[in-house]
């Protein structure tokens, strides 16, 4: 299994530099995650337990300088093209279960969906999710819509994605679980998700 | 069919706002295009002869500000939870070819690709195709990559996603033919793109 993201963060000021660079500083810590960065974006390899609350850190830093910041993170896991990769081996991937039903994704995922302590950052954020190579894929987004709709986040229905409105610590539980909980285990998975906080704009279409 | 984009500017400026305004001010003129705007980005619904014009439009206005600017696009066709939209009529969007080996499919690509007059901003990008619905989705992606590879830009691997560097025009380009060229002209296609201008940073990973 190969597990990780390509990520970006985008403050909308003049210091952006000093925000990116602040805001990922004490990614070190994060001892099984490979990181690798260009002018474009940063990969990080590794597991999801490690990959969401380095991703948390890195968007609620940045947004605490007060600028209005985005995350842009494209998600991926069990891609054909990449090597298996012992840094990834994980426990949060659950098994698909025998009666794989949408009502029965739905729930499991919602019965696994952490309750974390509140970021104080308050984020709107799009999530698509993309089951690669096959099978039903409209089912196990539907399954996941279903799971978005009942979880700790508001949901409103766009074109081509889905908009996520809670405490940036929701946010990124509810990512997790949409990027562990639908698709087969071994399948191939992209999740990308934009995540906005402090946007001068109104929240509603126009 | 139905097929649009929801697309992002990022201008790392204090003064964002007005880099964004005047980069979307001649969209009007686009009128085969359907917009709806939100603070997260911009919906464009309508068919590619109208799509990348408008698009490569926003981008380099917004990149001759001088600023760093990055333009984030997730691209849609035929999703099967979209209604059918005549306004997405479109003449670009090739027949499956009848010998659709990747040879076949990485060669028409090339013959179709427009040489667009240079728009002489240097333009760093990545790009990922996701077609969705079953089939072998790697075969698409690899042929893909052989055009890349044969185009009018720079191409550099990176993991979950391919580097493009060139001139705009030439860019857009590509990622116009990338999105038509690849799967089967009536499955379920999704391509992102991330366009970058005016990076302080190098390009090499590190």
């Amino acid at each position: 299994m190969f597990i990780g993201c390509q990520f970006s963060l985008y403050p909308m000021a003049d210091g952006f530099v000093g925000v990116i660079l602040d805001a990922i500083k004490d990614l070190d810590k994060y001892t099984k995650l490979r990181r690798q960065t260009d002018d474009l974006s940063t990969l990080l390899v590794g597991p999801p337990e490690e990959l969401f609350p380095a991703l948390e850190e890195c968007f609620t830093a940045a947004s605490r300088s007060g600028e209005h910041v985005v995350m842009q993170v494209t998600f991926s896991r069990g891609c054909p093209g990449e090597p298996d990769d012992p840094i990834c081996r994980t426990d949060l991937l659950p098994p698909r279960p025998t009666d794989a039903t949408p009502e029965n994704l739905t729930r499991a995922a919602l019965e696994r969906l952490r309750k974390p302590e509140k970021s104080g950052i308050d984020t709107a954020c799009q999530i698509s999710l993309y089951p690669l190579g096959g099978g039903d894929h409209m089912a196990d987004i539907y399954a996941c819509i279903a799971f978005l709709k009942a979880s700790t986040v508001n949901v409103t229905a766009k074109n081509f994605c889905t908009r996520l409105d809670g405490d940036a610590a929701d946010v990124m539980a509810v990512i997790e679980q949409t990027f562990i909980g639908f698709a087969h285990p071994g399948g191939h998975v992209v999740l990308t998700a934009t995540l906005s906080a402090n946007s001068p704009s109104k929240k509603r279409a126009a």
